[in-house]
């Protein structure tokens, strides 16, 4: 990755982009790339929901006042638009509340409280346990962990996910390790897309926890950036062969398809998870908002529908990741200094800089008003060993921001990345 | 309460009843007294929520863009309209997902697994915790301690509230009781609204255990059924000023305002409670539908919009109410069969039958058609060692429906009661 450069090319490059630098500083930027949120025009796609369900318009297919209580496990119409995306029986799948992220904390909760199906007792009464954290990935799932106390193990993502050899090895012989974050397609922040062979090791590997789990967070199904709409394997139906469907959580969520904070969130899993999860439920609630899961119904109409809807999102962020590797490319092509991916669909770009650089960028970028999402946040309490993963989140600026926010970490990356290398000499 | 009947009178009431009976299960009834859900009626008031928040109306007072992630306090707006109706400062009041039950249940789960303020440690690791439950109580209320393993304590119920030189000598004594179970008005399912001594005393009392809270369902507090709009004494205000802030978890929720299954749940506490659990909801949330919140403070408008809602309600179920005493006036009046409250709001009249004859009489009932709450579902773990208490549940029904099944219920208590009383003689 790196280039030879004379000592005075170099010098001369630094200056360049310390010239750069001190012109952005000047600029009083106020730009944000941190966080993988949609747009306010991504949201207007959704807006019929504003006026929706409808005057008088309360009833479900079935007949079902949804403005009542009941219904724990969501409504039919909506659960059955999503199976087939989410790759889970219409019958194993309910439609919840307005997030997946808190799905997959109860899931903890119901597993650390109650008994999992397979448990031999509750995680909580297990002694220390832990987790495998395919890095990079995604901070909130990690931040689940954090808070109760278990432990993550990271593990190296390949261009196929997580590194299998890895993987296969420590369940097999690590019975205290309960289970590994997945997020299969559109990988978060990788873009990683899971091949078929990794997926059917998941669903066959032998572990030593009979409690195992994998937390699938299909987050970005129908999240596509190119005209191929990228499948991944059912690792439900793989796991469910293989006589392992018990170890399969599932989780989705509307939230970057309808809007973001009022969407519905999908858990899936086996017949005797779900009989489980519903049991636990019931303590809990006397339904979900299913007046919601209504409107959602009525505005989607069918998979199709949520794939048709798609392409407008894709419209619109298509764009703004095009700007973003453009400039990518244009600036830091060629000079040793970064790597990033090009995913095709999800939410992020990676940019993986020299070790030891990411949280200096990431500080001076702070300093001339763009704001990143923490160096390390990618992985296990926020500690990137190697320093060098920056998380860019293309979709919530404007394509101009986007644009000026880009340029300037690139600017910050020349800066650090040439001082480091002149340090080296 | 029972009355001094000759062996020939009571052969003859007994007869009667059967003869009543047996007319009654030849009419093939199919009615349901059990759950206290609003009717489709009550649901019909609030329709203006299922075209809100409006087209193209989707910011809050304050510019959020409701539809995106983020405010985990939940909306302003709609905090301002509940703060004073449920006695809690607008900045320690968090307006949440659609349902209480799962607020009080989480609140159990954030301390067993987190540390609440004043805790030595997380319940989960203090071995065996208890919590008071005043009977007749909520079986929902009781499902969370059983869930998780809390052995419950019954105290009983007096006119002002539970008994609390019981409370104050338990709670005194034993470290290990770490709560209590309260609905301070038009309680379920007595009606009962706790005396502001009561009230003062739950505020004031000494607690062995440094981490004791009160779980303060508020769930009624606008649902009256006379022109007395009962006010209690101010809980949270109260332990404030004596030094106890900490001790009060305040719930509530629009369940049985505007939609039950579509509606804002609210938890208001102290400033170091409310740090506390947002620190653990961050972990697990993005933020709350804002969505249905700017609809719900649209459409209700300020807390005097709330009590006029709420005329609406009282409008239509406040005959239900006095149809079903008129029935039980009438019927059982003067029986010494019987006795039962008199509820100036809420959702429930107890109705309290010879000691031994509860399960009995719900049994009679639904083998004619007549569902009502499993006797005993008031207490801890289902069991009323008096095997006495009967919950009626007028709103749901239509007004002929209730009536009908109310006077079957009547017939159920005759039939056993005076079946008892001849075998007593």
């Amino acid at each position: 990755m790196t280039t030879d450069l004379g000592a005075q090319n170099l010098t001369a490059l630094l200056d360049s982009a310390r010239q750069d630098y001190s012109e952005l500083a000047g600029r009083g930027l106020k730009l944000d790339l941190t966080r993988g949120k949609p747009a306010a025009d991504q949201l207007d796609l959704a807006d019929e929901l504003l006026t929706l369900p409808g005057s008088k318009t309360h009833k479900a297919a079935d007949g079902t006042d949804t403005r009542n209580y009941g219904g724990l496990n969501g409504l039919l119409e909506l659960r059955q638009i999503f199976a087939g995306l989410l790759q889970v029986p219409v019958g194993q799948l309910l439609a919840a509340g307005n997030s997946s992220l808190e799905l997959m904390h109860d899931a903890f909760v119901q597993a650390l409280l109650g008994q999992v199906p397979g448990a031999q007792s509750r995680w909580a009464d297990q002694g220390p346990i832990k987790f495998l954290a395919p890095v990079p990935g995604y901070d909130r799932h990690f931040s689940i962990c954090e808070r109760f106390g278990i432990e993550m193990i990271p593990v190296p993502m390949t261009e196929t996910g997580p590194d299998m050899d890895v993987v296969t090895r420590l369940v097999a012989e690590d019975a205290s390790i309960k289970g590994i974050w997945c997020i299969p397609k559109y990988s978060n922040p990788t873009g990683t897309v899971y091949s078929d062979e990794t997926v059917r090791q998941l669903a066959e590997m032998s572990t030593a926890a009979p409690d195992f789990r994998i937390f699938w967070d299909n987050a970005y199904s129908v999240h596509h950036l190119t005209d191929d709409r990228v499948e991944i394997a059912d690792l439900l139906g793989l796991a469910t062969a293989a006589g392992n469907a018990d170890r399969v959580f599932v989780f989705g969520s509307t939230s970057k398809i309808t809007f973001a904070g009022a969407g519905v969130g999908f858990f899936g899993a086996s017949e005797a998870n779900i009989k489980w999860w519903l049991a636990g439920l019931s303590k809990r609630s006397i339904g979900p908002d299913k007046v919601n899961q209504l409107r959602h119904a009525t505005f989607l109409g069918s998979a199709e529908g949520v794939l048709a809807h798609m392409e407008k999102h894709r419209a619109l962020i298509g764009p703004k990741f095009e700007a973003t590797l453009r400039i990518l490319n244009e600036q830091l092509g060629g000079t040793g200094l970064a790597t990033w991916t090009e995913p095709q669909g999800g939410y992020f770009i990676t940019l993986e800089v020299p070790e030891g650089t990411a949280s200096d960028i990431v500080a001076r970028a702070a300093e001339i008003g763009v704001v990143l999402t923490p160096a390390g946040a990618t992985h296990p309490l926020g500690q990137d060993p190697t320093d060098s993963i920056i998380r860019v989140a293309p979709t919530f600026p404007t394509q101009t921001d986007l644009e000026a926010a880009v340029l300037a970490l690139t600017t910050c990356v020349k800066l650090v990345g040439y001082e480091q290398k002149i340090k080296q000499q």
